[in-house]
């Protein structure tokens, strides 16, 4: 039996106890956008430095930031072999809108296979495997293959804001060859793929007032503003009818795709009548002149993710509200910088806000630029046939819709390149109600990590 | 010392009494339009039916409706002289948005002279007047100096959807010289006014949906349409730029004002400006070719009193919501069917539902069409004359831009004109946070009413 074999085998005796440290892990409503949850975040902040601190003879550190805390864990028993720098995050999205959650948000529950939990596919599962691998390798076979580093932030679904100071302020502990993410989920759940390429955010929030209180429909109406007509106008002058955005200056610095990019994302196995199917969206949507994988993996977008004023409840309110809010995001693309776009919205808000009304503009999260790694690097090839070796296909090569701020950041501080290798898949409805990870790419996940690592020890060797 | 002196004497001495009557009414939240609100509509007409039945010999009969009782009361001891039939309602707005209270809505409360809570300007104060009115000329006058009859309903915040049947079932028992409303409150504080007309009121509600649930805005940004962004084109859809209402046919029964009508609007003192100041809204709103008053009195308007989709917590939810709502109602002038009015919008709806969504169109309340009585009517003379005794001044003759429903229905059905005699202000926040009523008022208006009546004994005989 090679070591790696005996790795294997301890990890596959080892998934239950993985999944029932899964249940722990996402039972911790650590969701870092709202106030209410900070401690809660210190908790799960605790749990991971608890569980890497159990895998083997590994130094963790938890440090602090201007928010939430980063654990770095870090393994150097193998000189002369490559340095790997494990990444990914311990909090999670809002668990809203509550009614719509078969089982609670944060009572993980088993069913048909899949394990139902806020943060359980964005990425407590996917970031819990490479801690269980690093102990397997340490029960099983006495020592991981290479170097390793671990650095699991807090701040991943706010868009990152004190990751760039961390890694500036710490760029020898970080140094790696190789960043490996464990956050950035699979494509599709019926065929392994990897990313090679993510979107930028950026966003801000705007409120629009009138009167300085809610008037009487009847009595008022016709004399004063609504803010409610005036976001109305507001939002719909983003795009054009065509879906194209109509913010000026939106588009100056996005890449027309070339032709073989397009045929590169043609050559992909897709079905554009099945995916509407799969989401339960009519068709007929859609930025004119592109094919929908080519929106969504390579077309900046303009997003209102959250927009409300007036009376929500039953029945009827003649009034007219007061105040009218708006939360939008953007997906950038290679040269778009995030605060450019920030202020090129502004500018189009300021110039569009309609007449009788107050415009009062708040900024969003930390922006992120847009990143990609080169189709043609070794780490590709060891991520690849690891998943071959697991799944007995050839992982398709795949760009990714959304943000995930670390490969940017580390490019930019660090010149290093990062491989996603994350064991969730983008139909597991993270950032929704009943967000589930399923129970077999964990089993999945521990096998590939530990196949990916003894790769690495030899291809960047 | 007249009757009349002796009565208004009564009424001046038992004013406190009084007051703390409208705190324990107003304490009741009789809120109509929502159904977790249905054992307190009993108890508002159980209050109602109890202080009436305490004024003296007069007969109550608590009358079932499909939805929440009708209070009805008569006395009919004074043959030879006029009837009148003295209209009211016992439902109040919901109070939401419930953080911008000062004191809760339901706890009533004296600040500066003013009494704050939901429904105590409309109606519970201006409707308990004429109760106590008829409660001290029994008392100090031994009788009215007229017959008698109350309706007070309980669904006049969503329209009086059982008001119509009721009427037409009840044709005789409500049989009168004139319809007196202590509902449509006075048009601002600073003078006396009588409104001669009102607009109507028509509405509905509407949903657009795309995909089956809320999807993450990075992995499928661009794929599928948002329905918030469809539904800020649809709503924008409803104006033109210049303030005018863009449903087609919207105005096709809508007259113009005549010369005659707007030199009486011009000729009421009123001034833009401050009112924009009192309401707090910035200049520069409102449909072009009218001045403000004009607009508020005698233009239709359609306004959408609530909008909302996706998420509104704290930070950011980089989410596509499945789903934005839209409760939209328009005031309504002469000649235009709420009726048609529904479908007109209905099919503008359907006309401009953007790609990729699908509409949902629910309808909303009972609506009413627009009313008015004739500016030359002797009971008008006789209110007229009422409140220039207790005000020292002539009262304005005014429209109003909201809708009491009963006017046009008694008119309609029964051939009876209605005289607005209400003591609100359509300053004191009704369909608002911290609605209130002036305490002086209630004093004043208790004297009115005696006076009204007084007069109306002789002027309508």
């Amino acid at each position: 039996m090679t070591p790696l074999d005996a790795v294997l085998s301890h990890l596959e005796s080892g998934a239950e106890r993985a999944l029932a440290q899964l249940v722990e892990f996402a039972s911790i409503p650590s969701v870092s956008t709202d106030p209410a949850h900070a401690a809660d975040m210190t908790v799960a902040a605790q749990w991971v430095a608890r569980t890497l601190a159990a895998v083997g003879p590994i130094t963790v550190r938890t440090m602090p930031t201007a928010r939430n805390p980063v654990v770095y864990a870090e393994w150097l028993g193998a000189p002369g072999k490559p340095t790997v720098l494990i990444y990914g995050h311990y909090d999670v999205q809002p668990p809203d809108p509550l009614d719509k959650w078969t089982s609670p948000p944060f009572s993980p529950t088993v069913r048909d296979g899949r394990l139902y939990a806020r943060g359980v596919s964005d990425d407590k599962g996917p970031v819990l495997i490479p801690m269980k691998v690093a102990e397997s390798f340490f029960a099983a076979a006495g020592a991981p293959p290479l170097n390793l580093k671990f650095l699991i932030e807090g701040e991943e679904e706010i868009g990152s804001p004190s990751l760039e100071s961390f890694i500036e302020a710490n760029k020898e502990l970080l140094r790696a060859d190789l960043v490996i993410s464990a956050d950035g989920a699979m494509w599709r759940p019926t065929e392994p793929s990897i990313t090679v390429a993510s979107r930028g955010l950026a966003g801000l929030n705007f409120t629009l007032t009138a009167a300085s209180k809610d008037l009487h429909s009847g009595r008022h109406g016709g004399s004063v503003a609504n803010p409610l007509h005036a976001m109305a106008r507001l939002v719909a002058s983003f795009h054009h009818p065509d879906g194209r955005i109509a913010v000026e200056g939106f588009y100056d610095t996005v890449r027309e795709l070339s032709a073989a990019d397009r045929a590169a994302i043609a050559a992909i196995p897709f079905n554009e009548a099945d995916y509407l199917a799969q989401v339960g969206a009519p068709p007929g949507y859609g930025e004119a002149g592109y094919t929908l994988l080519e929106r969504q993996w390579t077309r900046p977008t303009l997003e209102v993710n959250g927009m409300w004023g007036g009376y929500e409840g039953p029945g009827q309110k003649t009034v007219i509200p007061c105040e009218a809010h708006a939360k939008v995001t953007c997906r950038l693309v290679p040269d778009q910088d995030p605060d450019e776009v920030v202020r090129l919205i502004t500018r189009h808000l300021e110039h569009h806000q309609p007449p009788g009304t107050r415009l009062t503009i708040t900024p969003g999260d930390h922006g992120t630029p847009a990143a990609h790694i080169d189709t043609g690097h070794p780490a590709l090839r060891a991520a690849a046939a690891a998943l071959r070796a697991v799944y007995g296909v050839d992982p398709l090569i795949v760009r990714m819709g959304a943000t995930v701020p670390i490969m940017e950041l580390f490019k930019r501080h660090m010149n290093m390149d990062t491989v996603y290798f994350s064991f969730s898949t983008s139909d597991e409805d993270y950032h929704a109600p009943n967000e589930f990870f399923r129970v077999i790419r964990l089993r999945e996940g521990l096998a590939a990590w530990a196949r990916f690592w003894d790769l690495l020890a030899r291809e960047l060797a």
